[in-house]
């Protein structure tokens, strides 16, 4: 059930039985010479829609841009700033909460967004609180990081060993093959790839990481090992969803 | 060509032959007992790539989101504020900037973005301007209201009259059911449509507007409809963007 | 009935009987070689204090300086950044708000001001609101730009034709000849002037129109039509003051 | 001089034998029962204008509103938060710095502005240099108030001894009756008036001056008090000015 | 008492009985050849401490960075922009004002601190009346400036004559020699040091005053000197917090 | 080496040799019943220094306040929003940037500001590239969270097994009474201590662990034990920061 998909008479209805929703976000960043810029986007907007089928959850729109300012070197990534992603997360929840959301899943994509994330879910219940609005103190906030999932580690062990790398990696190049299959890329990719180096500023890091990989060898993804990561994280963040649907 | 199904190095080669990229803008926000929420940003999606298609431009990621604070007391609002949207487009430009674009085309869905939009456009200028960017001086953006042009607002007085109103209206009910027909929605409607009020908060707004409806009858709205603004659209956003591109 | 000429015990009074107040706003930029860069603060005050004796209303502090970005490459201009702006306007209506003001109607001499003036209402109508001010969902803004008001176009047409442009245009700089005489200013205005080109960034805006004129003679202007201009422009807003006041 | 009268090509002239520029602050606030609201205002601008006659300086448009949060329990008072009114000066320097000027003299009429506008000056200088703008560390504030001033306060004590009081003063009341005597008020003043408190926020404020004067008696005040104070002022200022331009 | 010492249910009973805190704010900045980069702050805390132990108060933890851009130019200054600094102070006095502390008495080692503190001040009264707590129109903040009670003066006076300056002084250099007699510096001082220029932009300042000092003359200090001062501020701050809170 | 006992003559010297600089930060919050407010910053001050003088490297003013939103519904804590905790980080790095500054090291005691320093390195990092630095594109951040450390992990587990909890934790309690012997308290604490609970909002986060104790036994804690922390802690984080410095 995507929010878009709806009315609001069909919102209203959800909102009698259920206080969650699903936020699935992403980045809008190179992935290495192979690697979909969206990737992080198009990785989280699906497993979102299947968790959000699976749980019978609404599911709200992407989040396309996040924070990948150290991405910035490279040509097609957009960021926002830390302090613009707390306002529209703020913005956002705000939003919800005053129709009567009360439990929100994010379902993440990428990395370098969940300092930010947390930091404006803790902006947000203090921004709530200070509102005055009736349900402001039961507002809860979790976030679902679907590549950092027990189940996605083990599988992409089995599969690539340490050629899984830490971006651009040839699991969630996988999952994006296997939703879109017309979109898969072919490029030289050098034998030996940069790994290792913290992350500082995007200067910085195209200097230590030239093609963009963080030690990745994403010419081992095949769409078949997309279904099975797309399986596998659904199914273990539809589980997170529910419990966290559920608790108190 | 979606900038989110390239690599960087196809976005490289596209900024060696074009400066410009479309970014579609739309709005989740109630759009009446039928209309679905996502309405504004799901027409500007589809269109925006149609003109990308036929312009072989680049299409950035959807912005989902706009300011729809008026629409907030209906369920299933997401608004950000303006001084929000004024950050977050400051940031996609910026980003974006740096990659050496200089024409941005957006396509909008929502006549709610537009002051904002337009706002952020002068707040980016002077950015980028103060950033000391090479190619700052250059920076363009356009606005493409697809729900305003010429042919479509032709289309509509020929289909529907008077009875088009000015939200959730058949022509954009029309698109979404064209692109999105499983999702075609069934509410009762009364006869009698409030219209003509002047918008202020959102509480005021729903006080007026009881059902979200705008003088519209989105009934009359039919797939098929939805087929022709769709081409109408297309056809006369890419003769704008490609104006655009080539003016000085 | 100037606000700023009377004492806090004459507004409790007034608020007794009225919840409106005029606000004129203008900016401080270049109007070509002969217009004085005071031009649409000068007119929105004069007009305003006209509205506000014939419909007998407050008429707050001209803000003198708006959105003018684009016309900052040019000496003498003096602009507030759209995000600085809309904090400004959300801080006015919120004190008088809180005095118990909730019909704001704005006249406007600066067309540069439209979008981050209508994008400020929505900001403030949701600021108010989360206040819970006993009032805030009455609180309404109206824009009255006196330039745009259909007797004064008919007016300049009449006048000047296709000569009136759309910057420094003859009928703005026959108000301020008309309300100081003793600032008409004579400089040589070359024949050919710029005209239809796009606003962009500072910079750009100066390369297109090298003597800050848009499609504009000035030099058609005099003292008399400012009298007809300030007269038809007086009556148009007092009726939609009147109107808006009254309306629910 | 003023800037609002002065075409662009003027102040290009005026910017080739002068960088200084003089800017009137005051404040839209309750000024007592007989005190104009805009006083501060009025006697900032009126004196700014003399200050510029006698200087041959240009003077700019006057900000109205300024920082007045206390008065804000009062009706017709209009109040920057200290944040905005940061934002505001720094817009205005900016732009006035792009067009070469480096001196700025603010005269000022409301003792609640000093402190913001010296941490506004601080960010401003910290904003200019983060721009590079050539002339960004030659760029100097200074702050006179009239109010102040040595010769206003001795007339003041010789006038009015400790019946001047600190706000709603009969000095600056005279000022504004020699400015606009149709707009002398007549109220009944009780004996016995609040001094001596401290400053907090708006609604303590009002508890402790409940009809607004502080220590005051504005009916000692007359149009030809005004009249000397002015011209001491504009004599005292001027002086404060041309050194403030001559300086190193 | 510090709060830094004290548990939570320490904290829960002390307000039972006072409402009040201090809160020491220094600064990071160069203090001349010899004088310590934490001056302003060590003073501060000490003093503050001092303040405590007498009037049995709780103390806060020190803001050691305040606002010195003016500073800027020289290494190891660490500053705030006024700007920061106001939402650093409206956060502080947000959450011990939800904590019931209503009596905020800031002990100041930084003349640079004044003006963003007094305007921060006034941004949190309005801050706190519209979050609506209960105690809201009761906060008070009041600024003890240890370097500028009459005592210290006096004794400044006594002992240095003008060779005291403004920054980097014998007086404050001798309370940092008498709380860290280990951390005494030896430096080449000039005879002549620069004095009584205004301050302006980081740049400006270091070109005026090539040493950091302003018309001090720090080798007249000694640690005995500092007990002297640090007793007297003590004494005289201890007065005027008990005034503050018994004050109503 | 602590900045604060420096003059700025010695800083220009250190940064001959070094850029290296160690910013201790902390939080001022409950912690259980018998739990220091400052826990979080004594502890990183402590062992920030101890580091310092192992390492040779200078250790600026402790950052006493941080991230403690979730605890504010406990008396006596103080925190900073995220959005301002931002701007602090952004104005201290920016101006020891320009110092010459390039290493910066934090020592954390709280886990909450973690995500909130994570967001604000990236921040910075992108607004010194932004100010056109020289060295911006060499600025490194890297965060030491002492209690994260590999040896006080095993200490804290040989010594409490699970009874360590995670808030008011025995090791960080050892610490504070290793340092302030004089500020142990002592005070019942329930046998059953609330653990696991995620963290939301302040009110939720009372109502969940009452006490303030997250699954912690502080009871368990000694001076001694203290003593081992600090001696592990400033042992490994030197190693850590010695690392960082000498990598490229």
């Amino acid at each position: 059930m995507q929010l878009h998909l709806c009315s609001w008479i069909e919102v209203d209805d959800y909102l009698k039985h259920s206080p969650g929703i699903i936020l699935p976000i992403g980045s809008t960043e190179q992935h290495g010479p192979t690697g979909l810029i969206g990737t992080d986007a198009l990785c989280a907007e699906a497993i979102a829609q299947g968790v959000g089928e699976t749980a019978q959850a609404l599911v709200g729109p992407t989040l396309h841009v996040g924070m990948a300012l150290h991405h910035g070197d490279f040509p097609g990534t957009i960021s926002l700033k830390p302090s613009t992603l707390l306002l529209v997360i703020r913005d956002y929840l705000t939003s919800l909460a005053r129709s009567g959301f009360t439990k929100f899943f994010f379902i993440n994509g990428h990395g370098g967004n969940i300092a930010t994330l947390k930091a404006a879910f803790a902006e947000t219940y203090a921004h709530l609180a200070e509102l005055d609005l009736p349900q402001a103190d039961r507002v809860q906030c979790q976030l679902g990081n679907w590549f950092a999932s027990a189940g996605v580690n083990k599988l992409a062990r089995e599969l690539y060993g340490d050629r899984e790398g830490s971006h651009a990696t040839p699991s969630e190049v996988a999952v994006t093959q296997y939703l879109y299959p017309a979109a898969i890329k072919q490029a030289p990719l050098s034998e030996v790839v940069a790994s290792s180096h913290k992350i500082y500023g995007a200067v910085d890091f195209r200097r230590r990481y030239p093609d963009g990989r963080m030690g990745s060898d994403p010419s081992l993804a095949t769409p078949e090992h997309g279904r099975q990561f797309y399986e596998v994280a659904v199914k273990e963040l539809t589980k997170a969803y529910l419990e966290f649907l559920n608790a108190d």
